[in-house]
């Protein structure tokens, strides 16, 4: 068997620009904390739906993708009408769903916020959670399945 | 047929109290005005806990309650960690579900935001909302059922 | 004195379309009612924006406009990544800045919701609520102002 | 001088009870994740209103203590109305203050979510941060303060 590397074309890195709001802000006057994974859903679904892989198709598809790990990192604050260019990139796909995000500063370029979330596939008929990424993930991201 | 008024002796108002947290707070200094649909709806599960009607006996009635309108005068604004007290009350539920709110400093008693919210009652097997409400929801209340 | 109408070219108007994340929706499958009020606040923040009178300037102003008074009527679900266009328009600013929100869906057409916010200008320095709009917000909107 | 051991008394530990709401909530029926974030905050709230250090008092100090870091992992989901056990522990506070946090279901004991965050203090006079606690961090803990 040849191991061909089937090397995708398909975009693993999305860029949105997000000009946090009013109730993004907390009391001293900058994006609270918690909310930066709401910029990190936003690309994460900017990027699936490029991939053709929105909720609609993932539900259709009879898994989900639930987080199970996230980790932020905060450099410098976020402000109010200020906007800031969120990228999220596939790291691993194989047994778990590893993509990280950037946050910068739109106008600067300067790096405020870095992230990562980590999620496994769920088999929805199973009802249970998967050891590896089910082939459509593989499809969905433009990789060679190994075991299909 | 003599008309019998089945006063319920079951509660239809319920009290909970609230100290606000850093993330429900604006770049003011005050309550986001949009969180308070939060308080309402944390006192209003407390309201229908105490009828034995909490979501998962919502949900086997067969019957929903999707809120199809709010109103909410803000008066004085709510501080972090200053502790405020929600009250819902059964307005009307014939109909529709019309429920009325009051927040209320705790130290001072001072009224700061008064609210209502209208939820009509939706048949999920029939897919459609109700022009009147079903039986369950008169027997959850304590109030003679007109139609049954 | 001649009164003289200074009706503006400015846009009293705008436009935004939004198309909801995972996280507005709620666990029957729609956007939680309370989100609104934040697509309500994006729309606000995008017509003010292109009126000069960010956050940034409503605070060099002296003036902050606190809102007062929401309604919103709800006819029918907003879903997950289904783009909405959110409206706002100015209707009233002479005493309070009255705002009405309309929601449609972008493919249908079809009215969703339709929301109102009413502000009152406060002043920082006097530390108190205003029964008149201050000039600046007159002259923001390309408006006459009656006492100035 | 004598390096006195000054081992407080002062609770370093708090735990408290939610019941997560219908907002918290997502389309698959469990608290979204983002959301425990809110959560961690709410018990970190308590833990230091224990110590007599609110945000009135750190305001007061000169000192605020932003988050610099969150890791989460999510062992297993938090539903709705399902009471949820959230602790607060105090690890380290002479260079950062780092709290871990524990989720556990109230009836069946059993760990949902573990969590950490890095908050570090920043001067609000110098508007710098600081790579060593200040005095106030020390004694609001019951901790000697090695540098005073």
């Amino acid at each position: 068997m040849t191991i061909q590397q089937n090397n995708s074309s398909k975009p693993l890195r999305k860029e949105i620009i997000v000009s946090p709001s009013f109730h993004d802000v907390d009391p001293m006057g900058v994006v609270w904390h918690g909310n930066y994974l709401k910029f990190f859903e936003k690309v994460r679904e900017a990027l699936f739906a490029e991939l053709h892989f929105s909720y609609k198709e993932m539900m259709e598809s009879g898994y989900t993708w639930p987080v199970i790990e996230v980790q932020i990192k905060y450099r410098h604050p976020a402000f109010l009408e200020t906007p800031i260019v969120i990228s999220a990139e596939v790291k691993t796909y194989e047994n778990d769903l590893k993509i990280e995000y950037e946050i910068r500063d739109l106008k600067t370029n300067k790096i405020l916020t870095k992230g990562m979330t980590r999620q496994i596939a769920y088999d929805m008929r199973k009802k249970q959670g998967c050891l590896t990424s089910p082939a459509i993930l593989f499809k969905v991201l433009g990789k060679e399945c190994p075991y299909e």
